[in-house]
C-alpha cells in the first residue's frame, strides 16, 4: 500500500513538509506548485531531497482551466503547460493533474474537450507524462467523475486517464447509483486517487473543499466504501491524501502527518489492502495519574472524597490512593511548579497488553521507554496526542483489585532511571496492583515490608461504591479531530455525537470516546482557539450510587464542592417537578441535575486543584451524557472563583 | 434611538457583559438566561446593577418550544412559563421572547398556535409582560416573519406581538416581494427588533445562525433596506443587536461592546433615525510613523531607498525623512526593546480635520489626549481598533507639500509631557509640514533655525516621482472585521473584496479599504488563528513610476531585496509572454509581477527591520489589487529568511 500526501496538507516550508510526511512513513508527496515556486531548491536539487527521503513524486498539479476553451486560448495553455512539463522532467514527477475547467471562457462542448486534452496527452507523451483528468465538483462543465471518465475514454489516448478524488464525488453524494461507475473505469485508466474526507456541512462546496476538508476518518464521508469500489475496479496506485484545512495549514507538520498516515493506514485496515495488529479494546481504566510539583492539596482534597493512601513506592515519590474500585497515583516527581497539578497518565485495563501495544506502534503512537527495573512487570505504554500517557495494564476483572491491601503487595523495585521512571513504575505498581499475574509476574517477588505497612490503614468506607466513571481530558487546539480518531482507532473506542460548551470566554467542543458498556468513557474537549486558556482544565469523574451521600461526607470531612448559584436551581424547578425536598436539597448541596429519555443524572464538583478537579456522579442505568446542559454554569462559576 | 445588545453577543460574566454594554453607550440589553443562570447575582441584584449603568432590560428569552403541542404538554410549557414570568418580575423585564417550535412534537396547525400563544399572552398578562414571538428561520412549522404575524394577528391578544429578527428573515432572502409583508404589520404590534448582520454563506443555516452572525455592515444583509421597512411600519422600540458568533465569545468584551455600538449607530445613521457628523473622506496619507527603540536599521533602509532626513524635532527624538511626497517620521521615543520597530501612526490628509474627528467620537474611536505645547496647531487623533494613531491633518493640496525644505518650517515646540507627546508632535510636525495654515497656524511662530539647519540638506533625487501606494496593518485577530468597519463608517473608506493569502503556516485574510481615487489605500490582514506570529508584519508601500530603476538604485545603496526564487520566475515564463529581457530583468532584481485585466503590477521588497518592511510598487493605471498572488511567495520567503 503506497500511500502519499499533497503538500499543501501540511505547514511550513517544502523542505520541512518533505520531511514531516517522510518521518511519518509516506511513500511519496503530491508537490502543491506554490511550495515549489517558494522555494529556493532547484527541481532537480527537490528530486534529490525526496529521493534522499524515501519519497517519490506522484503528482505535480500547475495547471488550471486547461480545456475546452477557443483554440487562441488553448495555444496560450499548451504552451503553458509544455512550460510544465519540461519542469517535471527535471522534478521526476511523471503524473500531472489536470481538473476540469470551472473558468466563464469554457465551452460545453464535450467534443472540443476530448480533442484538446488529447493534444495535452500527446505533449505530455512527448515529456514522458501522463495526464490526470479530475471533475471538480464546482467545474463548469464538467463536475462529475462520470462525465470525466466519460471525456477520457472518448479521447481514447494513452497517456490519459482519470484522476478520482473522494471530496469531488462524495461531497455531490454518495449513494450505491452515484458511485457505480466506478466499476466501468478499468483500473489501469484510473491514474490517481485522492483521498480527504470533510464533516458533513450543508454549505457551498468550494468553501467546504478548500478549509473544511480533513482526513479520513475525521469527517462523514464513507471513504471505506469508496475506496473499496475504486480498488475493485482495479486501482494499483498510490492512496493519496489532499486534505485543505485552515488547521492544519497551521499545526506542526511533524504531528500532522504523523495524523494524516495514521488515518490512511485505518483507511486502508478497514477497506481491504492493508494489515494491521487487531485492536484490542480497553475494559476498564485501572488508574489515573496525577503529576503534582505539591501533594498536600491534592491528597487533601483525596482525603476528603474518601480516597485512603493504600501504597507507596518504596524508592519513587509516588503513592496510589484508593476508594472502591477507583484509584488514583499521586506522583511528585519531575514535574515543574508552573505546570501545577495536571493529569499526566491513564492506566487503562487490556484483555491484552501486548496486542495493544503492537497495534498502537503499527498506528505510529510514540511507544514511550520501558524504564523499569528487572524484576518490573514488562508493561507497556504509548503516548496519546496530547502527550497523556496511555499504559495497557493486564487485569482479569475489575473486582479483584478493590481492597488497599491487595494493591499494596505487588510493588516492583524501583526503575534504575530515577528521573524518567516514575509514569511506568506507577503502571506497574497498579497493574500489578490488580492482584492478577501478568506473564511474568512470577519474576516478582512478594513484598512483605510494604504490604505490612498498608494492612494497619483503614479500610476505605464500604457505604458507596466507587469507580472512575469517566476522564475529561483537553486537548491542544490543533489535534482534537487526531485525539478522536486516535482513541477510535487505535484503542477501539467508540465516538459520541460533539457536542458545543458555552464557555463565559469563548465555545469549547467536546466529544466523548467509549466503550460499549461505558466501562471506558473519556471526554475530549478543545476550545473555539488556541489563546482559550479554559482548555487545560482536566477532570476525574467518580461515580457514586448515592450522589448525596457522597456530598454531604465530601462536607463534613472538610471539601468545599464547587458553588451552583441559585437562579440555576430555580430554573431547575421551572423544568422539572422534584419529590419534597429533593430540589432542596440539590440547592442546599450544589448538585447539579439533568435528564434524557433514559434517566437521570445528579453530579457536583469539587474546587480545581492546578488544572485538575473532580466530579462525583450518580448515573441512571441508560444515560449516556455528561451533564453537558450544565458545563455553561459550571464554566462561569469555575471563571469566576480563579 | 434606544440601542440594546444581548448578553450572549459579549463574553465574560453577566456583570462583566453589563458594564462593557454601558460603557460602549447602549441603552439597554437582552439578558441570556444562560448568564443569569451562572450568575451569583440575584434577579433583584441584577436589577439593581442594570439601573445603576443606565441599563433598561429590554428582553428575555427563557421559552423554547411553548406552542403548538399537546395540551398536556403546554400545561408543562405553561407551568414553565409562569416561573420564568415570576422571574422576569423580580429582574424588572417586560418583554419575554418566543421563538417558533422547532420540537419534532409541535403540531401543524395554526389554530392549535393561536389558542396556546394566547393562553400564554394571557398568563404573561397577570404579570404585566408582553409575548414577542419569532420565527425562528428553522422553525419547524412557523419559519416566516409573516407566518409569524398572521398566527398573532388571529390570536388578537393585547399582550402577543411580533419579533422581527433581521437574520431570520434575510437569511431566506431580501427580495423586495420577501420583505413588503413587514409594512402589513402595525408597528405597535412589533414588540422587538432583533438585528444581525452575516456572511453570505451558503450553509446550514442553523450552524451559520449559531456560530458566523456578525454587527451590522460586517457581513452581506442588507439590514438598512430591512431597518426602514420596519420603521414604516411605526416600531419605535429598540433596535437590538443578538449576535452569536464564535470570536465575538472569545474577545475582550469591552472593545466588542464598542465595535457592536458603532455598527448600530452607522446602521440608524444609514437608515434614517441617527444623526452622526458627516464623513470626511481623507485624500491622502501625510505621513507614516515608525517608532522604534534603534533608528540605524531604519534609517539605513530609508537612505538605501532614497529618503533624506528632512527635518528633526528640536524637542524630541522624532525625524522626518522624506522622498517626494512620501514622508516617515521615525521615533525613537517611549517604545519597548521588545515591540521591536512597528508602524504606530498615521498622518491622513484631510479636508476638515475638526469635522472628521468629531466624526470618529461620535463613532466611539479613543480620542487621544492632546499633549502639546501652547503653539502647536491643534491636531486631531484618534485610535484605530488595532491601536494605531490616525492623525488629521489639515492639507489643501499634496503637491504643496512635496520639498523637504518646507517640511522643516513648522516644527513646533516640544510638548510638555516627553513621555507621551510623541505622536502629537509627530502629527504637528507633518501637518504644518504640509505648508498649510490651519484655522490656528497663526499662532505658530516660524522657527527660522529649524529651516536653516534643514535647507542645507540635499534634495532627494527627483528622477523618480514616489508617494505612499498602501500601507499593510496586520489586525489583532479579534479586531478584523471591526477594523474594516471603522475604515468604512468613521473614514469613509470603502472596502475592496476580501482575499485569502496562504502564508506556510496558517491562511491569511486580507482586505483593502480605499478611497475612490486610490490616494488612500490601507490593506487590512488577519492570521486564521491568534496563535499565528505571521500577523505581526506591517509594511509601507511606496509608489514609483520605474521600479526596475528604483530596484537598482536601492541595491547601488547598498539596500538588500527580499530574495525571490527562481522557481517563480520560471513560472511567470510559463504564464506570460514578456519583452525581450525584461524577465530576466526581473529575475535578476527580485521584482515581482502581476497582470489584471486593466494592467500590470510590478513590485518588490526590502529586508524587514522589526516589524516593518517596505514594497516599492510600479501600478499600470487601472491595476486595483496588490499582487495578492505572489504573496505566498514572499511570506515563504520572508518566513526562511527569520
Amino acid at each position: 500500500m503506497h500511500t502519499s500526501i499533497a503538500t499543501v496538507s501540511l505547514s511550513g516550508s517544502l523542505t520541512e513538509k518533505l520531511a514531516a510526511a517522510a518521518r511519518a512513513g509516506f511513500g511519496g508527496v503530491e508537490i502543491f506548485e506554490n511550495d515549489l515556486l517558494a522555494s529556493p531548491l532547484t527541481p532537480e536539487e527537490i528530486r534529490a531531497r525526496c529521493a534522499d527521503l524515501g519519497l517519490s513524486i506522484d503528482l505535480y498539479q500547475p495547471l488550471r482551466d486547461v480545456e475546452a476553451v477557443r483554440d487562441d486560448v488553448f495555444a496560450r495553455n499548451l504552451r503553458r503547460a509544455r512550460h510544465k512539463f519540461a519542469l517535471m522532467r527535471r522534478l521526476g514527477a511523471d503524473t500531472v493533474l489536470v481538473c476540469s475547467s470551472v473558468s466563464p471562457d469554457a465551452v460545453d462542448d464535450d467534443s472540443l474537450a476530448i480533442r484538446q486534452l488529447a493534444q495535452l496527452a500527446d505533449a505530455a507523451q512527448e515529456f514522458g507524462i501522463k495526464v490526470a483528468y479530475e471533475a471538480l465538483a464546482w467545474g463548469r462543465h464538467v463536475n462529475t467523475y462520470d462525465h470525466a471518465w466519460r471525456i477520457v475514454e472518448a479521447a481514447g489516448h494513452p497517456a490519459l486517464g482519470v484522476c478520482l478524488d473522494s471530496f469531488h464525488i462524495l461531497s455531490r453524494g454518495s449513494a450505491p447509483e452515484d458511485l457505480a461507475g466506478i466499476a466501468d473505469i478499468p483500473g489501469e485508466k484510473i491514474f490517481f486517487l485522492q483521498l480527504a474526507d470533510a464533516p458533513l456541512l450543508a454549505m457551498d462546496v468550494l468553501q467546504w473543499s478548500r478549509h473544511y476538508r480533513c482526513f479520513p476518518g475525521q469527517g462523514g464521508f464513507d471513504l471505506v466504501g469508496l475506496l473499496r469500489r475504486v480498488l475493485a475496479a482495479g486501482y494499483r496506485g498510490p492512496l493519496s491524501l489532499e486534505v485543505f484545512n485552515d488547521v492544519f495549514r497551521q499545526a506542526d507538520a511533524g504531528s500532522t502527518a504523523v495524523d494524516a498516515h495514521r488515518s490512511l493506514l485505518l483507511l486502508g485496515e478497514a477497506a481491504g489492502p492493508g494489515v494491521l495488529p487487531p485492536a484490542v479494546v480497553p475494559t476498564g481504566i485501572a488508574f489515573a495519574e496525577l503529576l503534582t510539583p505539591d501533594a498536600e492539596p491534592v491528597t487533601a482534597l483525596l482525603t476528603a472524597l474518601g480516597f485512603t493512601r493504600a501504597a507507596r513506592h518504596r524508592g519513587k515519590p509516588v503513592d496510589l490512593w484508593q476508594r472502591g474500585e477507583a484509584r488514583i497515583l499521586v506522583n511528585t516527581a519531575a514535574t515543574a511548579r508552573r505546570d501545577g497539578t495536571r493529569l499526566a497518565a491513564i492506566g487503562l485495563e487490556s484483555p491484552d497488553p501486548a496486542g495493544a501495544a503492537r497495534r498502537a506502534e503499527a498506528l505510529l503512537a510514540p511507544v514511550l521507554p520501558r524504564r523499569r527495573g528487572p524484576e518490573d512487570v514488562p508493561l507497556d505504554a504509548v503516548a496519546a496526542p496530547d502527550g497523556t500517557e496511555l499504559f495497557f495494564c493486564a487485569t482479569d476483572s475489575a473486582s479483584t483489585v478493590a481492597t488497599a491491601s491487595a494493591s499494596a503487595t505487588a510493588f516492583a523495585p524501583a526503575g534504575t532511571d530515577s528521573a524518567s521512571g516514575t509514569a511506568s513504575t506507577a503502571a506497574s505498581a497498579t497493574a500489578t496492583a490488580s492482584g492478577t499475574a501478568p506473564a511474568s509476574a512470577s519474576a516478582v517477588p512478594e513484598l512483605p515490608d510494604w504490604r505490612a505497612d498498608f494492612a494497619e490503614l483503614p479500610d476505605t468506607p464500604a457505604t458507596s461504591a466507587t469507580r472512575i466513571d469517566h476522564l475529561a481530558l483537553t486537548q491542544p487546539w490543533h489535534h482534537f479531530d487526531e485525539a478522536t480518531l486516535f482513541h477510535r482507532g487505535v484503542l477501539g473506542l467508540t465516538a459520541q455525537e460533539s457536542v458545543d460548551l458555552a464557555d463565559p470566554y469563548g465555545l469549547l467542543r467536546s466529544r466523548a470516546v467509549a466503550d460499549a458498556d461505558g466501562s471506558v468513557r473519556i471526554a475530549l474537549s478543545v476550545g473555539a482557539a488556541p489563546s482559550d486558556d479554559t482548555v487545560h482544565a482536566q477532570h476525574i469523574a467518580l461515580a457514586t450510587d448515592d450522589v448525596v451521600a457522597a456530598a454531604r461526607r465530601f462536607r463534613e470531612a472538610g471539601g468545599r464542592l464547587l458553588p451552583v448559584p441559585a437562579n440555576y436551581y430555580d430554573d431547575l424547578a421551572a423544568r422539572y417537578e422534584f419529590a419534597d425536598g429533593e430540589l432542596e436539597t440539590y440547592r442546599e448541596l450544589g448538585i447539579l441535575y439533568d435528564r434524557d429519555a433514559h434517566g437521570a443524572f445528579r453530579h457536583w464538583y469539587t474546587e480545581t486543584v492546578g488544572r485538575v478537579f473532580f466530579e462525583l456522579v450518580q448515573r441512571d442505568p441508560g444515560y449516556q451524557g455528561y451533564g453537558a446542559v450544565n458545563a455553561p454554569v459550571r464554566l462561569a462559576v469555575q471563571h469566576a472563583r480563579r
